[in-house]
């Protein structure tokens, strides 16, 4: 139970970075890292900004949370992310051997854990790890779809 | 056949960014983009020298391509990679609409054009991607035999 509400907690904390993402007109998608409780890394989107294929969110949580902890190894870390990630990300998720990732909404065209794949669940790879989905999976949904609605006019 | 004389022309100079990293003592694999017969970005695998799981030889020279064209979007450009691309990186490949991509050795263990995975043929993912691979496969996969072998004494 107590998982559950920090989940909501967190998650709340990765709708307010995609919220980030929205304001500079990107697609709205959120992230952080937690290790032992704490907060360690944050990104949004920042694609186009950035001029970047990496700058999903995920990605720039993973970057700042390698520099962090001088290593490209994240073990004992959980990621929370508004979007159930892509292939990419979910690669980067993999090796970089985060224990559990925590995500808002699905995305069937590209999820790969999940939706599309189910990595996090892949015995061949050298790492597997924990998935809990739909946190706030409303809200999650909502600030896309309010995107792409605006973008639309 | 012009193609194929250049494939290994590009390959070979990949196999010599393989080498930098070897000499870093980073596990060598090297990567280059090519559009219009032209190199736009090089890369090499720095995942230790950089405490960062993004630095895997692909991901480098997309970071690098991306800047020089001012996009995340690589239309029309080619790929060299002397190993076969993982998940992460074939997620940015396909994310960042690379048209073709020519790889050396095989990776049994986590490539995802061939070995593991098909991604770059899969009908529900928004962009597919050419794929050529065994070019300069022995050099290619000596290269990380080679350096395997001398971390074991």
């Amino acid at each position: 139970m107590i998982s559950e509400v920090s989940d909501e907690i967190w998650m709340r904390r990765a709708l307010s970075l995609a919220q980030s993402a929205s304001d500079i007109d990107e697609v709205p998608v959120g992230a952080l890292i937690v290790r032992d409780g704490q907060v360690i890394a944050e990104g949004f989107n920042q694609r186009e900004k950035k001029f970047s294929v990496l700058s999903h969110a995920e990605l720039e949580a993973i970057q700042i949370a390698n520099q962090k902890l001088s290593s490209w190894r994240l073990t004992d870390c959980t990621l929370y992310v508004t979007l159930e990630p892509c292939l990419m990300c979910v690669g980067a998720i993999y090796q970089s051997r985060i224990d559990r990732v925590v995500f808002g909404a699905l995305d069937p065209k590209s999820g790969a854990t999940g939706s599309l794949y189910n990595i996090h669940d892949d015995d061949r790879l050298n790492h597997k790890f924990q998935i809990t989905s739909g946190v706030l999976s409303n809200e999650c949904g909502q600030i896309l779809k309010d995107f792409f609605r605006k973008k639309r006019f």
